[in-house]
């Protein structure tokens, strides 16, 4: 089966039928994403990528919604247009409002305008910032 | 004078000293950071930069924590050695702990990972992602 | 003529349709592909691009097959729509399986990720790299 | 204790030491890389980094020198000084030699400016690339 | 409103209305590129990133020509398809030539070759190269 | 030899040579920087990048200056801290004064800053914006 077809729950093998249940169970979500239906051409880049990424994205010392947000803004760094649409999406289900989606635009535009001034100027690092 | 050294108080034109007295006394801090005495060799990029960061930093829907993290994020993705030290020690002050750090840190290291993911197997975008 | 548009061999000038001949020769395929029907608005550069493309991608000390993956991994990286598609059917005909692309995908992923745990740790390089 | 300075293993935790070992084990080393020393500070994320990165780098469809330098041609085109370091040398412990390095940068360089031009003349993706 | 949607002037508050007119008038056009219609969900953010380009892209030591291939450059390495259509089109504007087109990219393609390269090979900087 | 180690012109061969002297003589220098002195490891490599360096840089629709100060702004925006710093001492031989450097990095910063907005609200292509 050629990679550039996704793999649906009825065609899947038990290995990823597994995975594919415990994301929906997880996110509480009826079907599994194109991301999740394209990996599984890769079962155990699938299994380990998705228990990666349910251990990361559990709240923590960090929110869920500010744990999307930076998923998100380095998604937009890095020109990602799948994970820029992903991860909007997941954004706004955890709570992002058009506002804090603006100010994190703002951010991440700043951030990169910024990371090559101080490139461009080899701007040496201060000695105070400390670890 | 050369772009290679940072223009210290003293030596700044009075345009200069008056957007050092504006990071002073917005930040609380004695002195300003490299960034800004090697950008004060352009005093329209410096002044620019400084209203524009000063516009983007201001806590709104997003608190002043959560948009250093994202700048630090951001900067890591990029690499760029200046902006991790110097948005790293921002963070710091605003409250991130290092159990923040670590979770924000694996955050970034996973979005990088399946941003390539997805480019990789050109998963097409869900219908359902919306606005 | 526009650099939006594709130039076809019946179109082309001899100069760059030397070019493609060889290209064509080298590769023993029927057309160009669309990226050399593009650069061809630019004969300098068409030429000079095939002729470096041609030594560069010649088998050596890394076989056609590993060339053609290390290809993929950076187009991967950079996010490169086009030649994540031209390069993985390259590979694909160089004999790379579904179980390479997976494997090879699956390394790309965490070079990704851990290159931004290098960065975000800022972790100094061992005396013991050597060379 | 700061993120700015390595754990060694006389320090760690158990739960960090069983990481250390393990590493020294499977790559059968005295000393484990600065990499893990900082993690270390994330005990969560070093685990599972390294559960992940052995699974990803046993040689299975793809050989361990080959996954070696795809590693390193990802950190060449991201310009992580560490991780450029640190797999070049694990490349060479892999077998790569002097020409086979300079035949990686060599492909990396151009994959690197042509993903480039294929961006700029913004070249629609030929039909026949399938999957 | 949903950020996946144009604001039209019709449908713009006065804020937003001004900062439209101000880009029509400076670039003497009748109707704003759809980046400023998206940026316009963020009137802030609308507001400053106009003012910005305004002054920056303002003929000074270097030309508008200069100034917009340059911006196409850093587009094309940064692989952003919105920003490489429209600087593409702006830089026509500002007489850029098929020429002069191909020249850019040449050197944007070796630019980014060599930024590899220099990266792989760890070459470290001439003493001589002073600021 | 080590590839992290310089190859001197005394040192090298006579293919090596070659392609220093002719270095040399087309600028009118004394001796190559250290980028030629890392890449005459791999003697077809440097013989193919320093042509294509000669090529693409020799002065045509663009000047001299104009190429090296894009030069730059591909490596102030990739990151690369030896490429910035020969380019940044190209360009001021070439005639870059401070003032045109502080005009290209604002350009090179709003440039990077405005990809990430396109990206992130994911603005779509006008379709006046033609070739």
């Amino acid at each position: 089966m050629s990679a550039r077809e996704p793999i649906e729950y009825d065609d899947a093998t038990p290995e990823v039928r597994a995975v594919f249940d415990d994301i929906k169970r997880t996110r509480q979500i009826k079907d599994v994403n194109n991301f999740w239906k394209y990996l599984a051409h890769d079962p155990v880049t699938l299994r380990r990528t998705w228990e990666s990424i349910r251990e990361v994205m559990t709240p923590g010392a960090l929110d869920a919604l500010t744990k999307e947000m930076v998923y998100l803004a380095v998604s937009v760094t890095n020109g990602c247009g799948y994970c820029i649409a992903s991860h909007n999406a997941a954004a706004r289900k955890a709570g992002m409002t058009d506002k804090m989606f603006g100010e994190l635009m703002a951010v991440v535009g700043m951030a990169n305008e910024t990371n090559r001034l101080a490139n461009g100027y080899r701007v040496p690092i201060d000695p105070g910032f400390g670890r």
